[in-house]
């Protein structure tokens, strides 16, 4: 059984202006229970051998002159694969401690350490490739890219184990960044930014792990300077407007993410009114009219760019795994920040589908972009961009994102402050605050069911209790002893005030009901379609489920009613929807598929009993088409 | 006025078993007529300017060591660029003797004489980056592809003037290609493919031009070795599978554009039955599933590629000018081998609208990319896949190739048999078979009437008349003499056979009522839409001329007539097409952009009249939205 973690990956500073404050949950059993395993037993364990063979430590080596050879690998971040694992391996050490695991981290951190530049700086590819060369190109070279995810690295380990070793690395390196990197006038040599947002958010936690202000202010910095034009002014490089002056999300969509968490950062630790504003006006911009049903961000392959406002297409969605990790990261910070359930709605819809697709059940194989279709007839391109899942990338980012996030999802679940505790997601386990213990016992996403039993509470004064009501739901009740309650849910908060006993028993019903879910008349790419949503889950068509054809002649019959089958035998156990539809008889249209609008009449078709599953489940079993949103006529 | 031009981009050999010869058409007055007056005023008489300023033309010294400096451009195809101009300027002087053009064209010949190599290879890329490094890099090198654009301007040149000149750099570089690549066992040191197709259809009209067999076979040889894996068997490369078994384009839009050119070619001069059943069935499978209305081809930015079948988005649709042109030869090719009137629906539809957008209509600025919708709030990434008009590319394949088929635009619109003479696209000006020439006065496609007059013809035999009804029409008659019919119309001809005296009249009379098309309801990006067309011409919405607002709130009322407005004023004079819409009320929807379907429900709006102006306009006034399908509901 994992223990709790002693900390996750936000731990806010002695300054901050939350109006939450980050609690410790224990996972014990259900669907995240069930895939943090995989991830803890079967992905996490097989990093070492895949970043073997992917070259990424061979390169640690050779940077240290500890082997011969060539720098393998295509890219200039290279070094962030091993990061990132780093941290997931820390994260899950810190809830389990592992003598296989520990060898493996030890050596791979030692194997950092040894690359090291006796002056701090650290980066393979322009150690062996560039000759050394640094800082010369800031726009692609991601060096303090790197830094960043070293520095979150080596934070989760020392966090997780108490640890200095790579601690003292990632200082040594962000203090080499600090004596470079400042504004005019500042006498350090360089006035600039990375073109990939992620040393700021890391930064700023440095700053929280160590104390040291300077880190906060060098975050500050960074993040004020994207912007002015200090790379090209390319929306890629988030360098087209200063967030403060922006008005949507644009560009590279992780980069996007990963800077705006970081002014999220900023905003909590320091107050700044104006990094507050612009976090919350992106997010509200970019829920409205840049994110896909699943959560999902990133609407173009070209420059993995966010596309624009209701430009979100299903078959080139492309909704990157990295993607929905940093909206998650965003989100729990915007959370914290304002108290507001909203941020908590999007990363439960973004968890259990744009994210969780990213990875096969088996832990082994993987998405990089999260498309909402595959097409009758595709011809996938392999590589990278695949629909089809794959053991690992050539830009290998999302997988130990992946992990990473699995190995510390106990801290984006519940959080406290000085009236109580609040639950923002369900699991079975227990959730603890500022001297408050609450177990969890429930099925969900199954099963809208939560018993919350009291465990651990000061005896003598009220606090509350406050459960987040999905915003999908439109059925809540809630059973406290005798009484049952529908409300008041304010601004997504269900919040219940007592002075409470152990034993104490909360029961929350979340209606599940299946729903047919239709998009704003602006998201041209669904016109004339629904998707099946069942509580958080959004649903999906698989062509293996619907023998006998493809799915792109199918249309579903809204007057018919949804069906719930629970099917333990399928991808691990799911609910299935089960709905009506029809095979169109499709009119030979000769060789133009084009008609006077009269001509174009299509006729009734054979009926058909659809199968829904849930998206993140999608792409286990045999290639074919697949579909979330479905026509209706 | 210009005079007939001796011969076009395709002139048969004396072995071609085509069902159609190439007749000679005089454009004189009407709306080809201007735009290719703008193209000879100041499209091509820019481009020397144009190449020296981008480099093409330094290049070129560079490599004849006659200038000192670097290479100046991004890719190894910048030749391409000299040479396509070239093209254009010949087939223009074929029309037009003009000084200053020919001694432009006499120069630039002297530049690309002086740069070939000894031995007859000639890129400048290669010479001058790549230390003269050759066919290193088939699958990206271009070199071939280089070879085959020289080749076709020489074929222009010889047969526009007569002269030798370039002919002969171009045999020399043909007779290198022939030396190094050929099958196993043929002596030939390389047995491999070049990238990008286009040496193969160059390679059959220099057979065509000189009557060297061994260019004919060396195409055949090039052709049937695509999809076997030399350049790793990727689609975009062509290489994935062999032509003879493919069941659907696929790749990169040009390059199977291309090499579908010369399969048609080859079909045509040796009568490979495989070949022609390939290039049919491939003609049917693109324009059934992967072609937009507006002839458009390619639906990915990502790799330039076609994408699924039935994949066409909108603002996303790719359709580079250069997809438009090379379907146009395609299409040509296929019309001359088979007879068949529905090559020419295709070519009609993608003149008017995917290939004449590419260009301004002052003819100085350009378009790579054609989408059919620009959002309302679209931030435009610049660069070569802007959505505005450029003044030129960083790669420039585009224009050029656009002046090239403008100059040589005479050639595709009427053939001869030993029946008589077939016209597949209306113009004012004449038509030349053998022995036959007519007359034609229309103001096509404002108008829909085409008045032809006979005035050379035998004396002494019946011949027939044959007229294209475009496949959109829905209402035709003809009257010839005292007669009129309405049919029959066989396949898309509408035969008049008859001993034709000179002054003899026809009158032909195409219905031009705007009309509504949708789609094949597996076109998802256009579900629940119509798009306005009218005879030939895709319409579309521009945001200048709906003020007030954006396009994406506007709803087409399917009820109310469409009306007919001409306006000699705007555009340099277009038909507008008038309907009733309104501009809905959206509903604040928070947040989050999916509701319950039962609770989207989006109210009535605001009544407004649309005016729809001709795609092939669009982009000329203030930047703005656009958008060519129309929500109904």
């Amino acid at each position: 059984m994992p223990r709790p973690s002693p900390a996750g990956p936000v731990r806010l500073g002695p300054d901050a202006r939350a109006a939450l404050r980050p609690a410790v949950t224990v996972i014990e059993a259900g669907l995240w229970h069930t895939r943090r395993e995989v991830n803890a037993r079967t992905s996490i364990p097989q990093g070492p051998e895949l970043l073997e063979s992917a070259g990424n430590l061979h390169n640690l080596r050779l940077a240290a002159g500890a082997a011969e050879g060539e720098f393998k690998g295509a890219y200039p971040f290279v070094d962030t694969d091993v990061y990132k694992w780093l941290e997931a391996a820390a994260w899950q050490l810190g809830q389990e401690p592992a003598e296989e695991l520990t060898a493996d981290v030890d050596r791979i951190t030692g194997l950092v350490a040894a690359a090291q530049q006796p002056d701090g700086y650290l980066n393979t590819w322009f150690q062996l490739v560039k000759g050394g060369e640094r800082y010369q190109d800031l726009r692609w070279g991601h060096e303090l890219y790197c830094a960043g995810h070293l520095i979150q690295a080596a934070i989760a380990h020392h966090r997780s184990t108490g640890r200095p070793e790579l601690l003292d690395v990632a200082r040594k390196f962000a203090d080499h960044v600090d004596s470079v990197f400042g504004p005019p006038g500042s006498g350090k040599p360089i006035d600039g930014i990375d073109g990939h947002p992620e040393v700021e958010t890391a930064l700023v936690e440095l700053y929280r792990e160590t104390g040291e202000r300077r880190y906060l202010d060098l975050a500050a910095y960074f993040v004020d300077r994207h912007g002015h034009g200090l790379l090209g002014g390319e929306a890629y490089c988030q360098d087209r407007v200063p967030l403060r002056e922006a008005t949507n999300v644009e560009g590279h969509a992780v980069r996007q993410l990963y800077l705006l968490a970081a002014a999220a950062d900023l905003a909590t630790e320091t107050g700044d009114a104006g990094l507050r504003a612009a976090s919350e006006r992106l997010w509200q911009a970019m829920t409205t009219t840049k994110t896909h049903l699943t959560g999902g961000l990133g609407a173009h392959h070209e420059e993995e760019d966010f596309g624009d406002p209701y430009e979100l297409p299903n078959e080139r969605a492309y909704c990157e795994t990295c993607a929905a990790i940093a909206s998650v990261q965003w989100s729990w910070r915007m959370a914290l920040l304002t108290g507001e359930a909203r941020y908590s709605d999007l990363i439960e819809r973004t968890l259990f589908n744009g994210f969780l697709a990213g990875v096969s059940l088996d832990g082994e194989r993987w998405l990089y972009v999260n498309p909402l279709q595959v097409r009758d007839g595709h011809t996938d391109p392999g590589g990278d961009q695949s629909a089809r899942r794959t053991r690992w990338f050539r830009c290998a980012c999302c997988p130990p994102n992946v992990m990473r996030l699995f190995a510390s999802l106990e801290h984006y679940l519940a959080s406290a402050d000085d009236d109580g505790l609040q639950i923002h997601q369900y699991v079975t386990g227990s959730y603890t605050g500022e001297g408050i213990t609450v177990r969890g016992e429930t099925d969900y996403p199954w099963h809208g069911t939560v018993a919350l039993t009291v465990e651990e509470t000061p005896a003598d004064r009220p606090w509350t209790l406050s459960l987040r009501v999905p915003q999908w739901c439109r059925d809540v009740r809630v059973r406290c002893g005798e009484e049952t309650y529908e409300g008041p849910v304010t601004d997504g908060w269900l919040r219940l005030e007592r002075t409470w006993a152990p034993g104490d028993r909360v029961v929350l019903e979340l209606g599940l009901e299946p729903r047919l879910t239709a998009a704003d008349p602006r998201v041209d790419a669904v016109r004339g379609c629904v998707a099946i949503e069942r509580g958080p889950l959004v649903y999906c068509l698989e062509q293996v489920d619907h023998p006998g054809g493809g799915l792109d002649d199918i249309v579903l019959d809204t007057s018919r009613p949804l069906a719930v089958k629970h099917r333990p035998d399928l991808l691990g156990g799911v609910t299935t929807v089960v709905a009506a539809g029809r095979r169109r008889h499709l009119p030979d249209a000769g060789w133009w598929p084009y008609a006077t609008a009269d001509e174009a009449s299509h006729q009734d078709g054979e009926p058909i009993e659809l199968t829904a599953v849930p998206y993140y489940a999608w792409a286990n079993r045999e290639d074919g088409s697949m579909r979330v949103w479905l026509p209706t006529s």
